[in-house]
């Protein structure tokens, strides 16, 4: 059997997910606590590489003892999280463990994940919300509100996502499908979110840049299907920001198996 | 005139709001910015002090240029917040700008302040919310919060505080007007909210680490009563973590003006 750990991290201190180099990372931290709860080293394999600065309120790994396909622990699992969380720092939280067979993978059994977007569109900067959220002062109607959710709309489906990936990426197989994706307001909060098979390379971040210029009324609802049908990067929005993107949920049961639309 | 500021801070960064010694406080970084946006040094005068690590959702200065008692501003007051934000760190922000006559005190004039004490009451951290409220793993039933709810009750009214001051302060005048306590839970989130006339140093946070006793079922309301009576520091609670304090609002018009409890 393998450990399978639930985590969520605030992304602000970390240089993405993934182990690289010198950079501090969430996979390291994860590393060195596991070394200490379980009393040897682990290898820990991840649903999802992130970016630097992106959050995770929903994030899978499994854990290994190092070479080993599976792990004995010595701890009893319904501890594991709160074991785990003595070694970790604040910005990084164990959910929930659990016990999962060998042929299990953490990535690979992904069926689908669902991002969330957040942007601050207060009239100036809020002090609780830098780092966790896109700023965005301009005044923006309900009406602009309406027509960001419309072109949102155009993402959903089986489509060839190129114009939504970061240049330079090396990815061949560039579609995908995406089950959900929609935008409104509540307060001060815009949120996009969007649910799919898989994602390429800063593909959230682009849409959502994307939609920040149709909420500005300098792009409209077709021009993103168009953008979209081109398969080229020029077209589509800038990225926007790393801060404003949250991972919210890694299900490894299909989007209808989980109820689809009326999650 | 004087310039009157709204502003808003995350406190974590800072040993409390006035300026102290070689340590980074709220006050020092407006000093800063209003001198860049003025265009010479100013003197600021607070509503309030805070501690170090507490937040505020709602705090007010006045802005004078310094050793004088106004200030006469070539930047227009309705750029103010925009301009000192450019000049202000991300964790701190200018939310309106207005101007006030002379004999106005950001001080001695407040009628009344409320403050909020925000507890993570999950079963484990949460990433987002370290540093920004008192994390209480335990188990808390619906009853358990009543209770406090109805201990909270006690502080309403004019009482001598005594009992609530941290031990070695040196105030002899510990009477104060408590216009409204409560405590609620909304989802993993406990709220406990205070307003009065003023607040002696450390109140709101022994306030709140006695309501906690209370929560836990180690302490029962009649006892909160005892212990206000008491005016003995030693028969209140511990004081609780600067993090959960918020201070959320400051008034000029008295609690009654404001429309007490309907607000």
């Amino acid at each position: 059997m393998k450990v399978f750990l639930k985590i969520s991290f605030l992304g602000t201190r970390y240089c993405g997910y993934q182990v690289q180099g010198n950079a501090v990372t969430v996979q390291q931290m994860l590393n060195e606590a596991a070394e200490r709860v379980f009393g040897f080293p682990c290898d820990i394999v991840g649903c999802s590489r992130t970016d630097s600065g992106v959050h995770a309120e929903e994030f899978c790994v499994c854990v290994t003892k190092r070479k080993e396909a599976g792990l004995v622990t010595t701890v009893p699992v319904s501890k594991i999280p709160v074991a785990m969380n003595c070694f970790l720092p604040d910005d990084i939280s164990v959910l929930e463990a659990s016990l999962v067979p060998e042929e299990f993978h953490a990535r690979y059994d992904v069926k689908y994940k669902e991002y969330v977007y957040r942007i601050w569109n207060g009239r100036v900067k809020n002090p609780f919300l830098a780092d966790r959220m896109m700023f965005l002062p301009m005044p923006i109607g309900d009406g602009d509100v309406e027509r960001a959710n419309e072109a949102a709309g155009a993402f959903v489906g089986r489509k060839d996502f190129r114009a939504f990936m970061a240049s330079g990426s090396k990815i061949t197989d560039t579609v995908r499908t995406v089950y959900h994706a929609s935008l409104s307001r509540e307060g001060d909060v815009i949120t996009f979110r969007v649910a799919a098979d898989g994602f390429l390379y800063n593909m959230v971040r682009i849409m959502a840049g994307t939609l920040v210029e149709v909420l500005q009324g300098r792009r409209t609802p077709d021009e993103v299907a168009t953008a979209i049908a081109s398969c080229d990067r020029r077209r589509a929005g800038s990225t926007a920001p790393a801060c404003g993107l949250y991972l919210h949920r890694v299900s490894y049961e299909t989007y209808q198996e989980k109820g689809g639309e009326k999650q």
